[in-house]
């Protein structure tokens, strides 16, 4: 049984988060505030992982956006925004991907994503699907979007 | 001498755009939109180029983010939201990217990019700093910003 949980702000953390390769300005930030003591050690982040044993194998953040910046999903109402979703390479196959992806999906709200270049087929394995294109929504992104029953797709034109 | 030029939408210019490593919803929802006839045959694309002969070498998308939806810069103001820079791989080295990023410069607006991994130093060499992350803002983006004078960062806090 794989389990989920929501990771703590600590210099472990941090640490183990330069093993993944999405790692960017919101980890560097986070270091910051954790040195600066804006942040406490052991707060709570947007990352959820799997740890094996006592390491981090895989990891995810999630956000929930306000009903009111919703320009993806009908009715409006809250929804997910999911990023930075990986495996590290060793314990890959294990399905931490999809049980990261299921956590997220057991919140009840619907997803977005921008994944990266050639995930593609993972994600429509999770039952993600294109959002409709509309470059001045979308710019550079490529969203993906996954509706609980009730929910649809937005027209953003 | 390099020169930067608008792309027109027609099926030679999105046939090449299948051999940029950032090929995505965005071309082909423009395929789409042509084959069905929705945009016309040469309208203008939100894409910049350099052509070595008769072949695209290099291309970047700039899209005008109004000022209201400016939270990245001071005072309000519109500004450039700059993606998909990418130079092909047997055209590296000629000073392309450099005259694409130059290009948007000239328009006088600040510019806002949220470049791939591992191209920070490309970035910087040009001129662009790290935005202060905001997660609320940012989520999984890197974003990175230039200013021209009289333009200084939002405090995104």
């Amino acid at each position: 049984m794989v389990k989920v949980e929501r990771l703590l702000v600590n210099f472990k953390t941090l640490e183990e988060f330069k093993r993944f390769k999405e790692y960017g300005n919101q980890e560097l930030s986070m270091v910051e505030d954790l040195e600066s003591n804006i942040i406490e050690n052991d707060s709570e982040s947007p990352f959820f992982g799997i740890y094996y044993g006592n390491a981090l194998a895989a990891r995810m953040s999630l956000y929930k956006v306000n009903a009111k910046y919703n320009f993806y999903f009908e009715p409006p109402r809250d929804y997910l925004e999911l990023w930075k979703l990986e495996v590290l390479p060793d314990h890959r196959g294990k399905g931490y991907g999809r049980a990261l992806v299921d956590f997220a999906k057991e919140m009840g709200l619907p997803i977005k994503t921008n994944p990266r270049i050639n995930s593609h087929g993972f994600w429509e394995k999770m039952g993600f699907e294109k959002a409709k294109y509309n470059m001045e929504r979308d710019l550079g992104e490529n969203p993906l979007i996954w509706m609980p029953s009730g929910v649809s797709e937005q027209d953003p034109s």
